[in-house]
């Protein structure tokens, strides 16, 4: 993996925007995980449609607002965060940087913004969370078929000073990316998963010759594909944290999530890996915040890329927006100051945005901002 | 044609969905065949929207269901199949393989599912049937000029054991599909339609150079444009086999095989090879299902290859879909092995939709699940 | 030009479609005439929607009809035409082959259909007659300056026996195809404009360096951009001929064209030839038709290339279409035998058309055709 | 820059539209300045959309009308101009001829047309009046922080005759045009902003190592974001000339303009240049036109290129629309009589529009146009 300890590479001739990192993070990463990182299900439709989605809204700005004075500030789950934009869970961030989720942890720290910590990071949830021990933190949890590993992963990350729990609900199977299958995802001898212990990593490699991915392998033989809303009231009680749902794409599957508790849903379709031709996140947010109500925050995740997008998501409902594979881009390029450099140049997109179209503030961002 | 017997070809590079077998067939096909099998009719609009109409649909998966386990099977006109996908009738398999129809046969029953065979096929009907005899099988008919011929059809195919006759209703004349014509189809000398007395072949054969295909000559001399819903009831009259009429896209048109006591439609275009400019099977399905009520079964084929497309078209009311060209990639690469692995690869895609989806069987696949 | 008189060129590789001739004419044409006769006014978006706009309507095939006896015949004005496609009015049939319009009647003769002989055309109208004495011809009429020129010419056509006079009503000025000017069209040395008198085609080879073409030079000079509806009277009285009003694109246009005693309009945008950005004509005729009522007759130009095309434009209404380009094109490559190629072409896929439709007769095909 | 004092380049092959100049332009402009005038913020979406928007609306030409006789003059805020487009206010013709914004403004007189001249000109808005005193100006005023050099601006342009002020709305901040920035715009040192002290000049030209363009470190700096509806009384107070708001795009701003003395809007976004993502301006016309009732005129710019495209504008409820980049690309290759051959084309071909949708003058151009 490319080594965070160097400086940071000099960067790509026009590092001008939170999107021109893809490229340079192409040529950074190794094939199997540029692939593993980037690729979606089936035919990549979802994908594509996760981006499409945002390009099919117009904005339509006020004028003459006084916005000399603009605050990009708000909050999650009633905790204050410095703008509206939070890190995606994602695994194994050890495949673009050899510092893996500490480095992310402490560009988000830098960035004032929550980062969400995956079951599936390569480093523990406590070493992550020593990382960047004042900045708020979430962790990412898929429910294993070991009930006891479950309830030990929401202990911990309690007692290590997560402040909440995103389950994410959209992956009782692991969606078939067959961009990471043809170029055989597995585990490089110096990376482990953190989260568990030795020899699960070990098992891992242990696949690798399965003609699936090995992350496909350990997903099906450690996840739990029958978890139903009746287990809501037990994830509730294994720990105090809020859960927030992550994966919800249906407005009735929204009115249960408030039913059963739960403090959050993030509309999302897993980056477009999970159900090949489900509908893109933002095209599913506005049935889900309507049926949320007030019972409920709402996030999405899936093709922000720019300034304007988190306008348009948040015109549309959402509260907050999760920001992915730009992160692993940056983190790939440039360790933690690539990570805080794509998330710094996406907040200065955010702030510029909200001044053009007369806003000072996310709370005035409302759906009359769209054609 | 390419030898069956032969092991199965080294596979494509990634061969890891049903749809990458279309490169490698085109490359395993003589050009006639790749030509007469890939081609559609006129400017190819029908053969492209079939497929682009399921790329129009986006799906809406349920979360938090219980999806440890799950069936595919479904039953078509009451008798169960592992799986609601079943092989269409096509013309000629023995351009793909010098097995011919017994492969595919062999394929269709190892992969639990039913082989419509075609009247115009290169072993005898009771030839395909002995190849696979525990294995369910509907016989395709073009009611022939000559009622006698007609008749004996449909009484052998009761005889030898097929369990419905698939009347094709959108052919009264052969369609003209242009890149066919340009490369002359013909029989090959070790080739005959074993449904007819050999001279039929050679009168094929004879036909070749006529400018237009030989297979359009053989058809405007043997098939009957002029037959009408009033002939339906014959038709029912030639054997106790249930009827099945292929090539229906209008909703009237439904009623009225209901009213005629047809027991199926297939929602079907012929794969685009027919009336050039005809809707797209699954834009035509929701009309017809409608039409339909609960007096019919409705199937339909076109454009399927993806196992989130079967899920759409169950979404749309459709009880199975039909395989077509798919099947004769996977013959002319891999014979019976090639073609039941297109068949199990699309199994598979179906299964993990149906879970990422947050259905355990077809049955709960509804509308609802279409954004 | 090319010689006519030459035997037909062997034909492309795969003259099976009507469509197949464009290339064959590009390059049997020189640049100029190929210009000409190809190009459309400003950003040639017309001319690209005509085509569009047949190519998003879908058919609804019938099934289950006796269509083994078919007859495409028809009538238009009354008089019985062989099916319902006629000659559109065309320029300059001389820069495509050496026997000018003589050579398109007798194309259009043989393939039992109406010519319309425009009023530039190289051979006179007389000349253009006696080519094919037996087949009906109509006679395009651009209102002259002079007005007795305009009565002379009208009062010809019916003494030569011309059915019907199509006055061209889109074009008060000649719309600006700019790759026409770009390539410099003007009249070679040995055609003239057979209507007019001899110093009229000398007149325009004199405007051969002006910057413009010749003909919009001549046009200029020669055609009337102040006839109005009040003038139609005046036209109605020149002749005993019925009036056609060519290039009719809004139904209030119609209803005047109707109350003004006009038997039948064009709907037309003159092959996206005049005004840029004009609706595409397949676009505006439903609601022509619909003004038209009983009270004219509605005939269709632009965009006219395959035998479905016909069929749709039949669904919406029209009572035939008229084939441009397509007959230049064969008309370049093959002369009369070439003319008569495409059209043959073209009527043969009418009649399959209408076969896999479900229809037997051009009086069968209405708006239910279309999905 | 290039010399405006050489005769005018031979022109390209066929400068027969006036959409050709564009790639003249580059090819004759420098990099830098190339990138200046093209480029538009983040994605350039708007940017294009502006464009697509025309190229969505198909017009319905009205036949037999009396097109002879035709004028183009129209009036704006009451003021007749000879046809309706004027010329939009653009910064720093200097990259792009030496004689600056002296030869726009005798090109745009020569064209008989209103000049909008920028605050941020490469002359002074006294030398930009001198060069065409006859002819009517408008001049463009970007709200300073220092309100008295603000003041001093208007007080400056009312004294030497401009006719409005058209103050733009648009642009608290300036927009990132991604373009721009890359290429870094900076001054030549020959080059001043001819409204301001020379030390300003000065201080962009010290910004040029700012990573950011100089105009973006000046406008930082001078222009002032806290601009509200408040501020309009003081503006109209500052001197006798009618206020032009440039930039709304929404109904209600366009109601709070007329409510504020407003007596024109032109509905714009900047030519894609402000906010990314915003609507195109030919698509939130309508809507303003609606909202403005009689109490504004309403204008547009962005996207116009052809002669149709002014006749759409007016179908949609502008009374005339301003020309922005094609000036400059008309400037850029022939200095003065480039940009007037850019506006003679253009006003050609909405002469030929004109004539050929049935219309003698815009008043006529009515909103049935459109289909």
């Amino acid at each position: 993996p490319p080594s965070c300890a160097r400086p940071l590479d000099p960067p790509p001739p026009h590092p001008n925007n939170p999107a021109y990192s893809e490229r340079a993070a192409a040529a950074a990463l190794d094939t199997m995980a540029w692939h593993y990182f980037r690729s979606g299900s089936g035919d990549e439709r979802t994908l594509r449609e996760n981006r499409a989605a945002f390009e099919r809204h117009r904005l339509l700005p006020r004028v003459l607002v006084d916005v000399e004075r603009r605050s990009l500030a708000t909050t999650v789950l009633g905790r204050p965060v410095g703008w509206p934009v939070l890190v995606a869970p994602m695994a194994l961030h050890g495949l673009a940087c050899s510092d893996c989720e500490a480095a992310t942890a402490r560009a988000a720290a830098a960035m004032d913004t929550v980062l969400c910590v995956s079951t599936l990071s390569n480093l523990s949830l406590e070493q992550v969370r020593a990382a960047a021990p004042a900045a708020p933190q979430w962790f990412q949890l898929y429910v294993q078929r070991d009930r006891g590993v479950t309830a030990e992963l929401a202990a911990r990350a309690a007692a290590a000073g997560y402040e909440a729990l995103v389950v994410t609900v959209d992956a009782p199977l692991l969606g078939r990316r067959e961009g990471a299958v043809r170029h055989g995802l597995r585990l490089p001898p110096h990376l482990g998963l953190g989260n568990f212990s030795p020899d699960v990593g070990a098992a891992m490699l242990a696949h690798r010759n399965a003609g699936d991915s090995s992350l496909a392998a350990h997903f099906a033989v450690t996840s739990d594909p029958s978890v139903t809303w009746r287990d809501l009231g037990w994830l509730r009680g294994l720990s105090p944290l809020p859960l927030v749902l992550k994966g919800v794409l249906r407005p009735d599957d929204a009115r249960r999530a408030a039913d059963e508790g739960a403090a959050a849903v993030v509309v999302s379709n897993h980056g477009g890996r999970q159900l090949a031709g489900a509908v893109a996140s933002l095209d599913a947010l506005p049935a889900v915040v309507a049926a949320a109500g007030n019972r409920l925050e709402v996030l999405m995740d899936g093709g922000v890329r720019r300034g304007t997008d988190v306008l348009i998501a948040l015109a549309l409902g959402a509260r907050a927006v999760l920001l992915g594979r730009p992160v692993l881009w940056g983190l790939a390029v440039g360790g933690e100051t690539g990570a805080a450099r794509v998330l710094e140049l996406l907040r200065d997109e955010v702030d510029l945005a909200l001044a053009l179209a007369g806003c000072t503030s996310p709370a005035e961002v409302r759906t009359d901002l769209l054609a």
